[in-house]
């Protein structure tokens, strides 16, 4: 059922500052830092040759990263997000197998479009994962 | 500079819980545990079409992972590795930019075989980095 990881999501609290870093230190390819309000992030894409990283920062109020932020202060790695072929069986199994799936499991449009689901960490060792629609 | 992410390390407590939930619910293909007591964990690869991830349990006394599993009991996101092509110079831009590499500058010899570095997690707003040399 998984598929390729999308992407790794960073929550970091200065983009510029993270940005700076993985452009000079590690001489990784970024993008312009893109607002998407819609999500509550600014987002920056480390592209990598194989996946790429997301590196986020809040934005507005209600940020979706917020409280993750006021726990880690420094940043840290936030979410996973694995690709799958069709969401809606995806979730189906997941469900089927006693997971839970957050927002009441009907999946949303995500950042770059297409339908996604958050699938509880607790029920993945800590760790939050994405399900995107490939 | 950074290639691809080689994989994304996960540190559980329970490898065989861990496994059966990235099997089970999330159909994906597992390995068997393969104990690395020179690196004080037992890992099972979690194979993906573009990457892998590393589920991780402590082994031994002194396990690098134990204090990570202290402050996150439930586990979760430990480190992602990149591919450098050639880490001395990998390690040599870094210093100049003014990053910290671990554990005296040295690469030493990582899970896979190969030259490896670990970065300071402050350095990357809270993202242990490991390079290793493809």
């Amino acid at each position: 059922m998984l598929g390729r990881v999308n992407h790794i999501a960073i929550a970091v609290p200065d983009l510029a500052a993270a940005t700076a870093a993985y452009r000079d230190s590690l001489g990784a390819a970024v993008s312009q830092p893109q607002p998407l309000p819609e999500h509550g992030v600014t987002v920056v894409f480390v592209e990598l040759p194989n996946t790429k990283i997301e590196l986020l920062q809040p934005l507005g109020q209600d940020s979706p990263i917020e409280a993750f932020l006021e726990k880690n202060p420094s940043g840290g790695m936030h979410h996973i997000c694995y690709e799958v072929d069709d969401i809606i069986l995806a979730r189906d199994r997941l469900l089927a197998a006693g997971s839970r799936v957050l927002g009441g499991g009907e999946p949303k449009t995500g950042a770059h479009g297409k339908p996604v689901l958050f699938l509880h960490p607790k029920d993945f060792f800590g760790t939050l994962i994405e399900l995107e629609q490939a």
